[in-house]
């Protein structure tokens, strides 16, 4: 066991459909067995909305002025996001995970306070060429992350697996984005790497022409980066930045859809940025 | 703070239609805040059943040649459980205990292997006078409570939050039964407490005559009081019998749908068992 010598490694499991759950579990559980300390981090759009859809409350996706993509949280969606994604999602991938021999501990933000965010509230969309706001939304910008919690978890030999529900102040649930979840974790537990699976081989100069993929960005080139980016690449750029910012040592955007894709990324596939 | 002086409390708020959610948390903060252990366990059967009849897969209720009524559990009830039950149920009372000031965790027995289970597998059951088998079915008879992980959120001055889910030797989620669940929690632990709040006032000799309550009973006497429980008053019956045989203290049957549950219990109301 040489559990922490090579740092920790936050992995996040793209929502969207098409990302193998499955081969990411797998990919992992082998990782796990051979020391390595991960935290798991999972998306689940698809999800919530297969199940909006199902019950009569289809999601509303909205874009804020400056061109970022989300899902419109009512007290209703919000709790539908419960249900899909902490209850569905988060414990398929527990229970995947255990049958690989992994001893993981699903939870979300909510819990023990792990993730704290600040409530929206009220947010800006642009409908139709047109600035509106939209209220009672229930998402959250994340501040804070209990660090020692997690640190504790891994000690023991948990592998933490994450939903992305935040909890703020004054104890309400928030949905957020499971991106910068991601990178916020990774930033506050200075991993060696955070991973963003996705259903694309990583950052495209030109998406989605994979022969203009990136393999290969600094730091300081980021802003650039997020001309670049397209829809939820967007917030993988930011979330990137934000990683690297509070201390992650690397983040690679990598194709979450093939077999072994977390060694796929660790051995140089995907964009690398650091 | 006394935190331990007087022992744990473990609470089990029923899944029925009736219970009161919300006055169930009000009181539990109240005892937490006055330095009580407190573990909740929650069902989330009306919840389950919703969720399938919304989705086009509404339960089968099967009863053993026993007597014994309970959900039969094909994978797809399995995952909508799981929705409703560790994703929704959960999420909101880990939400509404946050905004009371409890440091609240959710979790299911899958979680770290907290509550490991057998699976049935196959289920004798009676219907329509006759005895048949069920396959494939996702329920389990639990075996295994990992009391030192509890042991180790309350002492950390977290309030667990259970869902009645666990998971077998090879890794798979089951359902289990929430009363027997809390039962083998509260045994684990010692419990000085088990309440069990459901959706009448405690057992009676000749329900559903109220003025029939047993009020005081013991624990010799539980083979009797077997007979009298109707439907999942007997699950309750046989949880009691679990939890003092392993060593909790006293079992307290009483009202959920009224304010001030816990301490309506504490005070003799109900059907205590020692």
């Amino acid at each position: 066991m040489n559990s922490n010598q090579d740092g920790i490694i936050v992995i996040k499991i793209g929502g969207a459909a098409g990302v193998d759950y499955s081969a990411v579990c797998t990919d992992a559980a082998r990782l796990i067995e051979a020391g390595k300390q991960v935290v798991l981090v999972h998306g689940g759009s698809a999800d919530a909305t297969a199940l909006g859809e199902d019950i009569g409350h289809p999601p509303r996706f909205v874009t804020s002025p400056s061109g970022f993509t989300s899902r419109y949280t009512d007290r209703r969606t919000l709790d539908i996001f419960a249900m899909a994604v902490n209850g569905g999602l988060n414990t398929r991938i527990v229970e995947q995970l255990r049958t690989l021999g992994v001893n993981a501990f699903g939870m979300s933000g909510l819990d023990g306070g792990l993730i704290t965010a600040k409530r929206k509230g009220s947010i800006r969309i642009v409908e139709n060429g047109k600035r509106k706001m939209l209220h009672d939304d229930y998402t959250g910008k994340i501040q804070h992350v209990d660090v020692s919690l997690l640190q504790t978890f891994l000690a023991a030999g948990y592998t933490p697996v994450i939903s992305p529900m935040a909890v703020s102040q004054d104890g309400e649930a928030l949905n957020t984005d499971a991106d910068r979840m991601a990178a916020m974790i990774a930033a506050a537990l200075k991993a060696q790497n955070l991973l963003l699976l996705t259903a694309v081989p990583g950052l495209m100069r030109s998406f989605p022409d994979e022969s203009t993929l990136i393999s290969d960005l600094s730091q300081r080139d980021l802003k650039v980066a997020l001309e670049y980016a397209e829809g939820r690449m967007k917030k993988k750029v930011l979330g990137a930045q934000e990683a690297l910012d509070g201390g992650a040592q690397q983040v690679i955007i990598a194709d979450g859809r093939i077999e072994a894709p977390i060694s796929n990324a660790l051995s140089g596939n995907g964009t690398t940025i650091h």
